[in-house]
């Protein structure tokens, strides 16, 4: 809601490139100004952002950085933070529902479980550009929410192996979370590369972890409503 | 925006107890039951608020389970979930902005930080009452947030070294994220138990990691808002 309320107030709005067209709608009187990186597209430089958004302080008396997702949370805020303390600008932050809570809302997966799942890691293989050649050891906890994480099935399945996950965990790739047209595909880690690539342009996050066991049954629940959930648990 | 509106169309709202009571006052016309459990207070049984939130079904037309922080993460959801799928209960779950990334954004440390932070861990060392009395084992992530985290600095410290965490590692002690008189304590993994203890019933979540040395430059950033964070940094 202080996120809403900043929207309505804001002069101008720079934003990520995959926000939902009713996020948008919130800003009734801003410029809108996308400033998105594309995985493969036209990325906008990170430099780029950051005088934009001093520019557009000095300009403007309300200035929205508008992120999907978390702003704390691969989101480069660290870096947008300093140049705008750097310059003077006074922000403030204002925290969102990161993809990986807003899957597990959608598809009523809870990250935690008793007996099942009692710690929760969010990571990404993603390179930046120019980036070290070495992709990072994944951390090792009952549920992994992988983010960013559209390319490379063979590699994603290596990094797992080697983060010591069993070949037979659970996973879950999910695409368009929190947006229109979200989809759910299940494999199992040895299972990953025999997933069809959701469409080119989509986020896509990818769980890890025995609370993947039950996806068929919340599945059903979804569709259904009055499936017993304890009936379909494998 | 969502979670406001069902609030405002709630009938009745079986909530936690540490809620922010202008997030109450959104359940305009709603019969508020405080089904809370406490660290060391009168704990209401999980059961209980299992078979509450079935009754509630059958007796109004809209029920509100509301949770502190975010459902899916260390709340009980999936058995909420199964009593109610169960209990043939139709329902949908609203995400929610997570204690961990709340913090984040109100001191302004984003969790993740290019060259620093690539990946966050969130656990706790919470025993359930009459539950196994061997800890976890904790994840080793370049950020860890460790929710409930109030009691047995000793514990806390062993844990963290045990898993594989340098004595020296930065981490901050948090109360009250979110709430009202939000507090920030800093120490090493080495010095936390000279910390003192914080007001006896505020939750507290502890953060491990490169990402809080910063801590004092963006402390000084929140109070000051011009400080150059580069002059600041360890």
């Amino acid at each position: 809601m202080r996120a809403a309320r900043l929207l309505a107030d804001a002069d101008i709005v720079l934003h990520d490139a995959l926000i939902h067209p009713d996020t948008l709608l919130l800003a009734r009187h801003a410029r809108l100004v996308d400033v998105g990186k594309r995985a493969k597209g036209a990325a906008t430089d990170q430099r780029f952002i950051d005088r934009a958004l001093i520019a557009a302080a000095a300009r403007y008396r309300i200035v929205v950085r508008l992120k999907g997702g978390d702003p704390s949370l691969f989101a480069r805020a660290a870096e947008e933070l300093d140049a705008l303390a750097a310059a003077g600008v006074r922000c403030e932050v204002v925290p969102g529902v990161t993809s990986a809570l807003a899957a597990a809302a959608e598809f009523k997966i809870p990250l935690t479980r008793r007996g099942v799942a009692r710690s929760v890691a969010f990571a990404t293989l993603r390179q930046r550009h120019g980036g070290d050649a070495q992709a990072p050891a994944l951390p090792r906890a009952d549920t992994l929410m992988l983010y960013m994480a559209r390319c490379d099935a063979q590699g994603t399945q290596q990094a797992l192996l080697a983060a010591g996950y069993a070949g037979d965990t659970p996973v879950v790739r999910m695409a368009n979370v929190a947006m229109p047209g979200a989809t759910l595909q299940r494999a199992t880690i040895a299972t990953l590369n025999a997933l069809s690539e959701p469409d080119p342009i989509a986020p896509v996050l990818l769980g890890v972890g025995a609370t993947f066991a039950d996806v068929s049954a919340n599945e059903q629940q979804h569709a259904t409503s009055v499936a017993p959930l304890r009936a379909c648990a494998r």
